[in-house]
């Protein structure tokens, strides 16, 4: 399958770029900049060096068209809605990477992302790809929302519960926190080494673009209207999501019995995996792979269950979940090209 | 005043000796280490080379009571309470930085820190020392227990909520971010450089210790008896603490009237500091200095609250406050050699 | 190929276990480990949960004989040397990780490393594995010393140079940086995180083991007995080598000369790329693969020429070799399950 | 006394309100930033909260002159060579931060710093504020050239050597590290955060501004006319510099007798410590202070003898040196406002 990547100079793109790279069944053929055209890739980035030494391009769809089956979009938000008509209706399948399709009701683009979506007509229509929980409509999809790199976590710990029924839709509180990298390659004060160095922030209190996705996305499995506090903080390492979700249990569980729910909820899922005897998941263990591990603990003493769930940011909170939906797509294994092991330490 | 450290060989004792080597109305006329007693103090801590380079030396009592006025415990757990009887009876005043103090139920200590204390006698006796708000008590104390890190940056946080019964006691759930410091200077796999960089994990969900030290304190004034859950994360820098409470709100507020709330409560206060407009306080903005800083935000959305503290973990943390309360005792200026500003980058 | 690690519970252990494991030519039956023997691999590391989660054994050499066909050595220095001649009689192949093989003059050892070989009989049979270099030898050989981290990114740098006769034998001054992972697993005050955080320091001058290694290969390709000085410094990151070589030119240089020398020189090597046009790599460029990047920059006012070569240490540094030499020895494509593409950022 | 600040929404700025906040003899009276003017300080940097809250201003002279006595420039390059002739005459001291007036022989600025210096007639008279080494000097001067931060390690570490005729005055090798708070806070994808962490770069190999530098003050200890090769490095921390120079010595010489010759040097100087015993200091001993500390080995193999000396960047490098300055000039105790011990850990 030939692809290309719009969007390649930031660092969903690059991350795309490596793991296509190493994808047995996928030919990378274009790597689209607006900002970037005529540079060599290995240019912007050095350690690509004899790698893929080829300029990136401008984005013409046309001529794009006619070279490749598919597109990731990589591009900031704000971007692909604008696109995503064109580049249906030139046949390609499209995986986009941001926020920009991932919302079913239009009118959230305005209060939760400031601008108003020109794709109203397809956000129905895009999947949302949260393979281990859509693989039957991402495996028919021709457009997909890859989901964004939080709720990637965050859902992945709590649809189980939430479809089990086994905790209370009410008052979910969900702790993020994120590598820089999650900030992109944009610069900014706030991502300065100097500043973001030996230092943590919360940012975005109650407004941050991903608690409508959460939200749309339990409020989905729960036939209830689901309201989430989600608070981000930034914290000085490059990758990596920990989310620590607390919740209140409906009725009484024990550790073993939320590991048998766990286990069983994703038992042919081969990138989630669940902790046992209390062990929690840190997020080197998940560095530089697709994986998403969870870990629990039932606090009795409160009734709530607290759930750590730890991802890559930019493996499977990004490129990662992008390459395992078009394994999806493509009706290949969920694995293929993405068998890359944590690197620890 | 004479004092003397005991425990100095840890992080808690290095950060009292820097601190009280530049505090004007103190001699700090002995460093006492037991696995240390002999090595000269610079040798240990050569970043301490012409500032104090005498021995350290081992504890005898007696000698030590005709020396000094006020003895600072900078020891691990289970330590303390073995000695609080001796001390007093010596009499010498005494700071306590452990927790062996900090427990009015003497049950507590059995079921969250695995010991039986010995210093039964002794823990009504001993003040809570969280400066702000037992400023009363601790100016006539002998006997200070010295708070912890994790509830200094929580209380400070949300004792005024609770006194002003704007919050509910019910479901207040903190979640704790922790530089690597606060482990101390014992060696670990999980505080191994190699382990703990580019990592974040959760650790002791629903049994940490200053978990019954913020449920006593946060009880004690709301005369309810309240629980929490406390969850502590450590991640990749050296110094800082960042709480994130969120609460219930009991009554509709606004932004500036919790601002209002705060800035009365701590009007006399010169190491809180109440930020505004919504601005929320990173870690690094009090690093090295005896501050607190307080910044939040009203979820109106959910009817939550959600708060933000920062400190120094080692300084108002631990040592910072300690001399802080030790001004206190002796009726000095609580700011008295405690000027350090943060530094920035 | 079925093949084994000796001392898998170390970094280089797990490093030789992540990358085998996505080899598609070996098959690594045994993980052997003194120190955790019938521990599970995936409870030590648990980032190998659900990839490798049998038990790690204590070593049997005649069992594991009958079983494997070569044997990695990822044991600390002083254990390889006893081990090898009965491992050679068992008809085993070996790759040896430590440096406990790689000096051809035994008297080396107790000088250097403060222990007496009994392995000097083999000293000589021993090749050693710096795969661009010797890969004529490593081809034919039986036991590989593997080289250590510090000397493949020297020599890397260094060798085209002296075999051209194109820098003074004289004076070289090699100035090293690295992570922080190449002091490994071990725990140690030096490595505690917050020992090692935000701190830079030199160790060992004069007199690191490396040192040795580094004269044998440039004096053997010298013809001459050279003496260098190399000095190490660790820095706050967890992988990577950067070695800073200070070089006298024997005969004016222009940047594009030296290019196109170290051009040619390893024109059929994959895991050598040279940086043209005064850029100079960084260790993000390469890090979690294979590759030796290398950069440099002609000071015509002093007539020297500095260069500047980075590695992952535990990769090209230690593992990474390691399998590229077992691919020379099997006679398979050099780079066979050592497509890892840097990780970045 | 009254002093202002010129340039004071950079980290040289900031530090310098730091330092002077506690300085008991200085009143801060005014910061200037032109980027910034109107801003509150607290506002630009927000862990000044409650200590400096003014308003920075416009840079007026002719009003500022009226106020104070002394003016600091903590500008970048190419800014102070235009202000200098305005500010003496307008009668003010002046402490300049920048290395504008720092080079002698102004042909130097257009070759290594690509401008034309417009204040030729005050290189001269500009006193070069390394202040162990020109103190009496300094003590005269009305302007100052505060040194830049790697000569300042240097020169500290070589000056004592050269000055004894112990060391070589050819091939002088001096590898350089520094934290990224050196690179100030402009932005730059260089000091990006997650471009820089885990990563280590050389850079400005043969023409940093810094060479000639010190180039001119070894020159002007030894009568000769030496060069260095200097060659920097950005290592992944924010705070404190580490220079290994590399010298060959001209007579034998013992760890003792090089100990001996430092300490005879410094023995009146509170800032520079010199290790003992082959220690060799690492960066985080002096974090925060105004320490230099010196370390060597003298390796007897090949005669040379390796000085390690380690500052903080942003104190001795910079502001803390200003300020020990200013107290020389003032007639005070050099110390006086700069007791600050290192921050440890």
């Amino acid at each position: 399958m030939k692809v290309a990547i719009v969007g390649g100079s930031g660092y969903g793109g690059v991350e795309l770029a490596r793991l296509l790279q190493q994808h047995p069944n996928v030919n990378l053929t274009q790597i689209i900049s607006h900002s970037q055209a005529g540079a060599n890739f290995s240019e912007i980035y050095p350690q690509m060096t004899t790698i893929i030494d080829e300029p990136m391009k401008d984005l013409n769809l046309e001529k794009l068209a006619d070279d490749i089956d598919l597109v990731f979009l990589a591009t900031p938000s704000n971007v692909s809605h604008r696109f995503v008509s064109d580049i249906l209706e030139a046949n390609l399948k499209c995986i986009d990477l941001s926020g920009d399709l991932r919302l079913k009701d239009p009118a959230l683009y305005k209060s939760w992302y400031n601008f108003e979506t020109t794709a109203e007509a397809y956000l129905d229509q895009a999947v949302y790809g949260l393979s281990e929980i859509y693989q039957d409509q991402i495996s028919e999809a021709n457009l997909i929302a890859n989901p964004g790199c939080f709720p990637t976590a965050g859902l992945l710990a709590l649809i189980p519960l939430i479809e089990n029924q086994i905790i209370s839709t009410e008052s979910i509180i969900i702790d993020g926190k994120t590598g820089v990298s999650g900030a992109g390659r944009g610069l900014s004060l706030n991502v300065h080494f100097s500043e973001m160095n030996e230092n943590t922030k919360a940012y975005q209190l109650g407004n941050h673009k991903h608690i409508p996705e959460i939200e749309q996305e339990l409020s989905e499995k729960s036939n209830d209207s689901i309201m989430v506090n989600f608070t981000p903080h930034i914290i000085p390492m490059t990758r990596g999501i920990l989310m620590t979700s607390y919740t209140n249990l409906m009725i009484e569980q024990t550790n073993e019995q939320i590991t048998e729910l766990y286990q069983s909820y994703y038992q042919d899922q081969p990138f989630v995996r669940i902790r046992e005897n209390g062990q929690i998941p840190s997020t080197k263990e998940v560095y530089g792979s697709n994986y998403c591990d969870i870990g629990f603990q039932v606090d009795s003493r409160t009734n709530k269950l607290i759930v750590v769930s730890v991802i890559d940011n930019l493996v499977k909170g990004a490129s990662g979940q992008a390459i395992q939906n078009l394994n999806i797509m493509a009706g290949w294994d969920q694995r293929t090209g993405l068998h890359q092991i944590p690197i620890y330490p």
